[in-house]
């Protein structure tokens, strides 16, 4: 068979990883899918120091390679969502396939980029958007295809597994991690979209739709970061038996689906518990397969690139398939999508692990504890212990599955109690069962 | 599209399981697929419990399953390796696709099916042979197919983990745990094939072809069995900060490819020695995607039904592709196969713990230890400690990596000494980095 021509978009961390891949292992991955892959043309604006541009077709204006009649896969590596999305739609346009790592892109504009692409017949590949170097994507898609999916919950950003990993096994403060990871070129400058848990809500959009079946809904994922968590959190939930890790949640039931990002403490006996520093995981839990995990880098150029280059395989070897016969976008028949909604986040239903400071005297546990059964709110085990030097002791209460609803309620009546100093700091407990 | 008709052969506990995730999930399988997919014939010697057969075809000769010209795809879900390999070649032979779960078929005729399914242009899928539900073939062959495999390990017999997991958490001897995964189902009432790691050497086979693109050479995959680990063993690597487990092990040297089974000790810190009980997993260190691990259920009639399944949609996905343009069954063209040989277990290279009886007098530690010097072999840690009422006491020794020929003469060596008495228990180690 004659060779695929592809051209490459942007030449950062990950457009320098999946040139180096195709250069390195161009002899495998002949060896895998019976024909060459050759680089056609490279847009960028800039050289790369770490890829060897000799003999390269290379322009500064990355639209010359959506507009190249030669290649046949355009892959976008620029990042964004605007000239990004600009040129994605344009190599559609013009009949191209496209392969992408861009999460913020296709979360916020999958939709509108799958409609076209089913349109022009071209296939858009995104398994480099979501946690790296793991083929989560065509996991979810394809090996548990059999399977109605009843949950999923990740580990999706790298930078603040770093971080909890750090405060929870040195017992440092968030600050002071942060710092830290910004120093070793694992969060930026801005840490927001990392730490808030943008990026994180971006890729549990995308593992969502394919689990579930429905449509991309960035703007109704519920997002909550990990600043406001402190060592003093870190290590109750140990003694406990927890690590507090930052997940992407996404649940099927009847009401509707839950898509949420926030902190969770998971049971240290849970695989997903060990997974540390700036690793990514995520479990699916199928109907017939039960629970299941994939494990492996979140980001850098190589491992990224492994995702971009085994789309690019895979787009090859559909070139010569029927149109309609192909493995979905969002692992479902375009006009089968579910309408089923996603919850506002006070319908979700959660256990709680409930940190306050309350004043060292009688009564004031029996107050609380009759406001959680107030609002139906069972417990499943308390920690109340000195603090020296001060009339203020922590109390921290793990409840039982209740729906958020009601937890915001008993809050705020605990809240409103005189014997108890500033905020009750709330973390979700999931089971992962 | 017109709905894609299957034939099933066999209804044990692998085939009704994917008898009946095909009706219980027809509705999500038909979202996906774009078409249904209907089980035109079943084939089997009696009827079972878990299915509701009313309105099936049932025949009881399954060869009328594979002369069935209605039928696209038959199931191969009999077991064993006579009649089923005269099953699949007769499928091949009247042109249907096949899907199996049969990985002993696969190990030792793989070679063979496959090559005259090429020439027929038929797809054999058998993602069901390795690890139950995990879809590591998937993972390997196409989600990591940009990356040069340097080695994967596994988990990939459940029964052997689930010994190893209980004789690891409560000190339990070999025997007495084998008893109870006899009495719980778990493990046959001869259970060679399990605890002498032959089920696992199938699998491991399987995945070694499709990482390094070499033939399948069951025959010369080293086997060692579990049978012989003590608690004392395992008690002594608890101690260290190791599990013991019982992995498959394929790594590709410039010399040649590594291929055993046999009992490992794994530091605690990895993932891998975090999975417990009946549970596989499976990692796979690829040169730019770095360390990935794959977990799930290895066994049972859905999880194992899920992969069945996925591979038969698989299939229905490509009946209308060009068939040199399919993925290939090993993963890579089959012109293009290595002939890398497979080395013997002499040429391998590892860390080695042995645990040995000694007396307890000057002298005797000095000269294992000149012997292990003499032989190349560098010591990482060294435990010796008093044992009760005996002159004899233990002594432990944790080395380097070595070829294992020159630890099989330094072991010749000190078993030949006046002051050991009997064998030196010598298992592998390895660091999975």
């Amino acid at each position: 068979m004659k060779p695929v021509k592809v051209g490459i978009c942007g030449l950062g961390t990950v457009g320098s990883g999946s040139f180096n891949i195709l250069r390195n292992n161009a002899e495998e991955i002949t060896r895998r899918v019976g024909r060459s892959i050759v680089i056609e043309q490279v847009g960028a604006r800039r050289d790369n120091d770490m890829c060897d541009l000799t003999g390269v077709n290379v322009t500064r204006d990355i639209f010359d390679v959506v507009a190249n009649p030669e290649i046949d896969i355009v892959m976008e590596l620029i990042g964004g969502t605007t000239i990004a999305k600009d040129l994605v739609l344009q190599a559609i346009e013009n009949g191209k396939h496209v392969v992408t790592a861009n999460k913020a892109l296709i979360a916020e504009h999958g939709n509108e980029i799958f409609a076209k692409a089913q349109e022009k017949g071209v296939m858009v590949a995104f398994e480099a958007a979501v946690a790296g170097g793991i083929p989560i994507i065509k996991t979810i898609r394809e090996g548990l295809s059999a399977n109605r999916i009843d949950w999923l919950a990740g580990i999706i950003n790298g930078t603040g597994n770093f971080i909890m990993t750090e405060m929870s096994e040195k017992n440092r403060p968030f600050s002071d991690v942060l710092a830290e990871a910004q120093a070793l070129g694992y969060a930026e400058a801005d840490p927001t979209f990392d730490v808030e848990g943008i990026d994180a809500a971006h890729k549990l959009t995308i593992l969502a739709s394919i689990a579930f079946g429905i449509p991309l809904q960035f703007e109704k994922t519920y997002t909550e970061g990990i600043s406001k968590i402190t060592a003093e959190d870190v290590g109750f939930a140990k003694d406990l038996g927890y690590s507090i890790k930052h997940l992407g949640i996404a649940r099927r039931t009847d009401q509707g689906i839950e898509l949420r990002v926030h902190p969770t403490l998971i049971s240290k006996k849970q695989l997903l518990a060990n997974v540390n520093g700036v690793m990514n995981a995520v479990m699916v839990k199928g109907d017939a397969v039960g629970p299941t995990l994939t494990y492996g880098a979140g980001a850098g150029g190589l491992p990224t690139g492994s995702s971009v280059i085994a789309d690019v395989i895979d787009v090859a070897r559909t070139l010569t398939a029927d149109p309609d016969n192909r493995v979905p976008h969002l692992a479902f028949q375009a006009n089968s999508l579910s309408d089923l909604p996603v919850l506002p986040v006070e319908e979700i239903e959660s256990g709680y692990f409930l940190n306050m400071s309350i004043e060292d005297k009688a009564g004031v546990l029996a107050n609380i504890t009759q406001i959680l059964s107030k609002n139906g709110i069972s417990i499943e085990s308390l920690i109340q212990r000195e603090r020296e030097g001060s009339d203020l002791v922590p109390l921290v209460v793990m409840t039982h599955i209740v729906k958020e609803r009601n937890m915001n309620a008993a809050i705020t009546e605990i809240e409103a109690l005189s014997d108890i100093s500033g905020k009750v700091q709330r973390i979700r407990v999931e089971h992962l069962a």
